[in-house]
Order: C-alpha cells, then structure tokens, then sequence
C-alpha cells in the first residue's frame, strides 16, 4: 500500500475528504505512485483525436494510471467507459465543474459512455451533522450543473448511488469482501471510531468501475478523470480487480482548482471564497473583489514594480476554468508582470468573464431540470444502451 | 457493550457465526445481558392467546428482551411485526426449521406480519470460498421451506438481501453511521483482517428492524425470535435504535436444536450428523442409525440398568422438534431410563416420525416453488399491505 499524507509528515493532507495546505502535487506522484501525464501522452492523445484540451496543455490534469493502456486498447477498437463522481455535500461550484468540462471533452472526442456517480451515501456517512435526505436533494441539484454542461444523454448515465444500490451492491460486495480493516486503515487514515458505513464506503465508489462490463455483457474498462485526492480509492481498485475477474481501473488526475483566498483548494464549506453555480452576479463581483491576488499595496507601486500573477487567484481562477485561450492567460499575466494592468480592471474582466459562463449555465439548468429523466438511471427504470 | 464468548475464557464459543463447546445457556443470560423467559410471561402469552407452544413450555425459547413491552402494546391495540432470518450457506436442515415452526405459531396467535430476512450477502462475505450466485441460489431453496411451513402469504414477506437492498440500504446506513469499528470488534471479535463488508454487515441485519415502520409509515416495533447466537447483532440494534428516531426491537431467542452427534449444535457443515429438508428416507435411517444416544454397551445391560435420555441425540429430537405431545416424550424417556424400549426400537419411532414429516414437508417444498413469487419481495416489484 501507499503511504497517505498527514500533514505533521509533509506540511499538506490529500485524503478524498480532507484537502490541507500548500499541495506538492509532484511528491503526490511519487507517494501515490502514479505516473506523471508525459507529453510522448498528450501528443498521443492529440494526434488520436485530433485536438487537445487547454486542461491537458497547462497540467491540470497531470497525473495518471494506465492511461496508455486505455489508448492501446482503444486504437485497436476495444471499448472503453468514462466513470467519474461527485459527493453531493451541497450545491456544486466553479471548480467541481474543471473535471465535468473535461469528462465532456472526453466523451465527445472518443464517443464513449460516462458514468457519473453521486454518492449521497458518502457525504451522509462521512459529515456526521448531515440527513441522507439532504444529500439526496443536492445530488439532484448537482445532477442539473452535469447536465446543464451538455452530455449526451444517450451516452451519459448518472445515477445517485441510494437509487442505484440495486446495481451497485452485489459489484461492492465482491469488493467488500477483498479488502480488510488494516487495508481501508492504511490507506484512508481510519481509526476505532471510525464508523462501520464509512469503513465499507470505499467498496461503494469501487463498484461502477466493473458496472459497465456487468451492462454490456463484455469486458468494458474505465478511464476515470478525477481529482488526484481519489486516488486512494481507486489504488485500493486496482489491488483487488484481477482477483475478481475486472480489468484494472486507469486514471487521470487532476490537480485541485484553488480557493480564492489563495490558500488551498476551492471549498463548499468556504462559501465566501468560492463561486457556486448558483450565485448571482452580485455574489460573484463580491467574492472577486475580495480575492486574494498577486497586486502591490499601492496602485502606484503596482505601476512601477509590476504584479505577480504566480501567486494570484483572480490569474488561477482564469488558468484552471475561465479562459481556454493560452495567448490570452499569458498576456494578462504579462501585462500584470510590467505593471500595465491593476487588479481592480483585471478582476472586472474575470467578473465579466465568469457572470457570462454563469448566466449562460443557469439558464441551461433550469432546462436540465426538465431534463433529469433523460439522464437519471435508476433501479427498477434504468435504461442502457445495449 | 457485554462482551463476547470465547472458548479459552468459558469452554464454549456463540457468536453468529461460531458456535462451538457446550453451551451454558443460563450464562449466555447473563453475559448478553437478556432477561430469562419467565413463567410469568408464559402465562400471560397463554392467556392472551388461548394457546401455547412446546418451545415455549419446554424452555426451547427460554430469553428476551422487551417481549413484555411487545406484549403490553399488542394488548392495548398497537402492532408489532415479526422478524427473523436466515443465512442461506446451503439446505435447509431441520433444525432452521424450529424457530421457523415457531414463528408460524406466533404469526398465527398475535395475527401480525413476518419480515423474512434471506442474507446472501452475509454467507458470501463471511465464508471466503462462497459465490454469491450459490449463496442466492441457496436463498431461494430455503424460501421454498420456509413457504412449506405453511406461512399466510398476505402477511409474510421473504426477502433475499440482495434483491431487496433499494429498500434495506438507506436504513442500513443510518445504523452503519452509529456503530464503530469499537463496537463491532467488541460485539463480534472482529480485528484487522476482517473484511470491510463484514464488518459493515451488521447493518444491514438490523434494518429490517425498522422497515415495517418505514413501510407502513407508522411505528411497528418488531419481535425478532431468533437463536440466541444471533444477539450480538440486535444488542447493536438496541444501542442506536432510538438515537435514530426508532423504537428498539424485541426478541425472543432460543436455544440452538443439537447434532445428531450428540455435541454442539445442529451444522449444515456436518451433513452427517445433520437432516436436511431435502433428505430422502434412506438418508434419514442412515443418519439415525449413526446418531449418538444414551443407551448402554449391550442390550442385556441396558434391560437391566437403563439407558440415559438426558444426553440422547435421538430424545433431543425429539424433544426440540419432532414431538409436540409432552407425555410422549416423557413416556419415552421414563421407558428408556427403565431399560423397556433399546436404542434401536427408539431410533426407529423418531425415523418413522421425521420420514413422516419430511414426506409431507417435501410435496409442500415443490408446490412452493410456484409461490415463490406470492412471498419473496423484491425491489421493483414489492407490495405490501398498506
């Protein structure tokens, strides 16, 4: 097993529900033991579909397992399936959108079916305060932001795992059964009081990566774009899927999209320094305005000595999500560097920026309401593509 | 939490899963901390429901908890349900069927629902050589029994976990999130290499301690009669019930029927010294013929001194199930201790008796199997008395 971060060890924590410090993401690779995402693969993947994503270009996604195998198989005409998920804990912001947007890329350029796990079980069984009964309703809610992204509902299989159980439950058995307590322990940091719904959980989040095999009635392996911090999950997969009769799991990982404030990742439980899906535009100006950025104490000063864009939220929040231009993220980083843009005219780009996408996206959510029915499998009512 | 059996501390092991030794029965009262069954509570059973039962008269069902609180409600007006289970390792053997023949009893005298517990997933996860197809075929074969015993169909309803987990999940989650590691390890000598679905398994046992509740939309306590191996699961039950909004379940345990070897319990492993529902008549003789009794080294011995019906495999039979009428057993026992009836005449009464029973038991067996479908409820196409 790999070692897991505690932060008294390395100065940062990356478990799947706990986020903490300054990330070395190059030291995650190593401790993890992933692989790095080369450009021998970018340029792999870009000649195969013939493009590439502006998330793939700058290293967000940046890590992997098995990638290659995936695209061998895939050159040959072998299928594939994209999993991913989310844990309903409430409504879902900007940087739970970075792998959705991606998971989208993917879908359209290799034409494969996604399935999109909500795990209201997870965020019950892990936040003591919680009702399953909220985590179910934000599950809907975040369901309308995966669609409001424009899946293809003929290909996209989202399921809310209280109403898929029927599904998922005898492929987490199998799981269940192959991983003890010093496993889940080692890997997740689990203790005595660790409660016995959370100490199974992993073996939930395990179960649809077999899902589309058990569909389809042939050996249908997942690519699953994720967050590096679910790794642990799917390390824990990897170690028990031969012995079950599954092909391994590969992954790609993402690095985490940063807060506002500068320090950390973006955080529902920090709604001041995080945009959600569902904010206005006078709750987006507010959080920009009191972003952290990379600027001098004076105007004066920023003039003459320039900023630094390196260590900006408002230039980070453009990286990761808002601006897929290159020429245009470097150029405002340029101008910052030489003093020629102030944050407060750079802040009202971002602003403008991210209240279009907002604008856009809500209105396209309030159609994915209408639409849940399309996308929602079910026990009892799931329809699959045969 | 009370602790747990094992053989170096008390020369006899009972956990749900291991029962091993001879066991002290009045001890197990103790260390579980139940209640004896006390004269009392039969009288008043009896007069509430103009009847009796051998198994309780003869102290076979001997502990409780809260039956006098099941009793107290049913009398002023409010329901209960029964419930109770099975793990499906493999056949039916004769002595599943006492608390079953027990529970028909009390189905049939108090008027209420059972709630027919078949828990594929548990054999699975807690026997590592086991498939959970052989596990569920094995719950099917055992629903035929328990629908041979005679059970009203309206107000019976047979679930195999796996089948029915849409509704069982959500309940086991709100138990699975108040017990920890702590707990279990405590109640059932788990420790680290206990698998991640064992261990959350105890869950799912107790929530259908509360789905009568959930499905009638109504308080239902349930009456669990069950054997008293299976306490540990309940006393967790116990422990969180009201915590999470339910009312705790009751029980009524019994002791577990004997092997025809005359040591331990009766064990589907043993098959020797075990009869099964499936058995044929020459299976039976053979078994019977093997079977440990109390008679003595020759015939001329036995005439003359006795033999011992207290340690007899065969007058034990007798006495947990195959005999209903008390003076028969009695006068059986008292011609034995006075050397008139030899082992072989014995034996040959309680064969004629079980190949009686077993024929009509069988021919019940297969008209089960097109009733499979008016008892077992699954997700999808459950329906309940409302």
């Amino acid at each position: 097993m790999q070692k897991n971060h505690r932060p008294e060890e390395e100065g940062f924590t990356v478990t799947p529900w706990e986020v903490e410090g300054d990330i070395d993401y190059e030291k995650l690779i190593e401790d993890f033991g992933t692989e790095d995402l080369n450009q021998d693969l970018l340029d792999r993947i870009e000649k195969m579909v013939g493009d590439t994503h502006f998330m793939l270009r700058r290293g967000i996604f940046y890590s992997h397992r098995d990638l290659d195998r995936i695209l061998d198989d895939h050159e040959e005409g072998k299928k594939f399936a994209l999993y991913t998920g989310r844990g309903p804990s409430g409504h879902t912001h900007v940087g739970h959108l970075m792998p959705w947007i991606f998971a989208k890329w993917m879908q359209d350029k290799f034409d494969v079916d996604l399935y999109f796990q909500l795990t209201d079980d997870e965020k019950f069984l892990f936040n003591f305060d919680s009702e399953l009964e909220d985590t179910y309703s934000y599950a809907i809610e975040n369901a309308k932001d995966i669609i409001a992204l424009g899946f293809d509902p003929d290909k996209t299989h989202i399921f809310i795992d209280t109403d898929f159980i029927h599904q998922l439950y005898p492929l987490a058995l199998k799981v269940g059964k192959r991983l003890n307590f010093s496993n889940v322990k080692a890997v997740f940091g689990f203790d005595n009081s660790t409660n016995v719904g959370s100490i199974f959980y992993t073996a939930i989040q395990s179960a649809p990566c077999f899902l589309p095999t058990e569909l389809e009635g042939e050996e249908v392996p997942v690519l699953i774009p994720c967050g590096i911090d679910q790794d642990p999950h799917f390390r824990l997969t990897r170690d028990i899927a031969e012995t079950i009769g599954y092909t391994k799991p590969a992954l790609l990982h993402n690095k985490l999209a940063p807060s506002l404030d500068g320090t950390g990742k973006m955080s529902a439980s920090q709604p001041k320094t995080t945009i959600f899906t569902t904010d206005k535009p006078e709750d987006v100006d507010e959080k920009i305005n009191e972003a952290f950025t990379g600027g001098r104490i004076s105007a004066a000063e920023q003039r003459e000595k320039g900023g630094d864009p390196s260590i900006c939220a408002i230039q980070n929040y453009r990286y990761y999500i808002f601006e897929s231009d290159d020429e245009k993220v470097d150029s405002i980083a340029e101008r910052c560097r030489k003093g020629d843009i102030l944050c407060g005219e750079c802040k009202q780009l971002l602003k403008e920026n991210i209240n279009r996408f907002l604008s856009e996206h809500q209105e396209r959510r309030e159609k994915a309401e209408k639409m849940l029915d399309d996308f929602l499998v079910k026990d009892c009512e799931q329809e699959f593509r045969s």
